[in-house]
């Protein structure tokens, strides 16, 4: 059985992305981050995400990335905006986190002669993060096919990024149509203790307006 | 002053490189990774190196890149030859190594506003590494620029390897020029408790040959 790497972040864009490699046949070996993200919420959504989707195993590997600092979602000192999306990189852009998250899964495809790597980037909603455009992926592609023991023997690992053109309400009708509890996933920057969304920062506008325009019922709890 | 961020793991080579990076104009920030190599000698041959040379900083990374297996530097269970320099890529080859420090040194470098990512690699002695040939650093640069708020702004980081075409004599004879003291660096595989060279491994085959090469005294202890 062919095998692809998925990054899962517990968010609603890799489960749909897991769900797809899924639907495309591949077992799925799911990889997940503690880069010292302020809330450990997406790391229990994605344990249950990996869970419900079926992988053959789920790495969580640690990180500090909060100690290169720059960014509101590592950085206790930067405050995560409720102001609405605004121009350009925001201050929630964790510098080059796409990149070592993928450079990470690349390395276990390697190991487990994995076919593919899965990730749920999308250049429609991407806010304005550099990482998150076709563009990107592409230049990692042949990044990864000059990097790797198989991309020297002409047997490439394939980047693939499902999600990159879709909307937020398209990549949430895809979900449904496969079955994905998105109940189970988080996407908020500033949950509180229960792990309930915010519903103002820039992830949770998104998501709420995304299943409004799908018009399938917002599962996510919300604080009051 | 410019800043560079420079990667020094502890051995000839990266000590070369962030000699050449001084040499430059550079204020050097020096990243080193605990990536779960069994041994440690060359993370303290790195702090003594960065120390020796001035940086303005020296951040090591915890990165349990043995979680994902596969090599015989981080593997207990993989032996590291000790045949000499054979074909194709060896079992010493850590999947996706180059390309997992380097975005964390990305990252580092966006957060720094530094103007350059320096690294060691080299395609002369590069002992069949798919990671160390001046395409992969070709690609790794086009990525870079498209994948930092940087290089979207239109000031890229630029990825400098001084090393890429030089044999090791030669890399000897510009660190003898800089004054870097090779005796505080490591290169062996298997060093011994005391953190002396094997002299069998390919790293010591390639250093010693070097020295000899270059006509440098080699002030590398070997175990007897």
């Amino acid at each position: 059985m062919k095998k692809a790497v998925v990054l899962v972040s517990g968010g609603l864009d890799s489960a749909t992305t897991l769900a797809l490699a899924r639907e495309q046949g591949y077992a799925c070996y799911a990889i997940s981050f503690d880069y010292g993200q302020r809330h450990k919420c997406e790391l229990d959504a994605a344990q249950q995400v990996a869970r419900s989707l079926g992988v053959v195993e789920h790495k969580l590997m640690q990180l500090n990335m909060n100690d290169l600092g720059g960014s509101a979602l590592t950085d206790e000192s930067l405050d995560v905006p409720e102001e609405g999306v605004g121009e350009g990189i925001p201050v929630t852009y964790v510098p080059a986190r796409n990149t070592v998250f993928l450079s990470l899964a690349l390395g276990w495809a390697e190991v487990l002669e994995a076919e593919a790597i899965f990730i749920g980037v999308n250049a429609v909603d991407y806010s304005g993060y550099p990482d998150c455009r076709p563009e990107y992926i592409a230049a990692y592609q042949r990044l990864a096919d000059l990097a790797t023991r198989r991309g020297v023997e002409g047997r490439p690992i394939r980047v693939e990024a499902p999600l990159i053109h879709l909307s937020k309400a398209a990549i949430i009708r895809e979900g449904a149509r496969l079955g994905v509890d998105y109940g189970l996933t988080t996407s908020c920057y500033a949950p509180d203790a229960q792990c309930r969304a915010c519903g103002r920062c820039d992830a949770c506008r998104l998501r709420r307006a995304g299943f409004k325009t799908a018009g399938i019922p917002d599962p996510t709890p919300y604080q009051l």
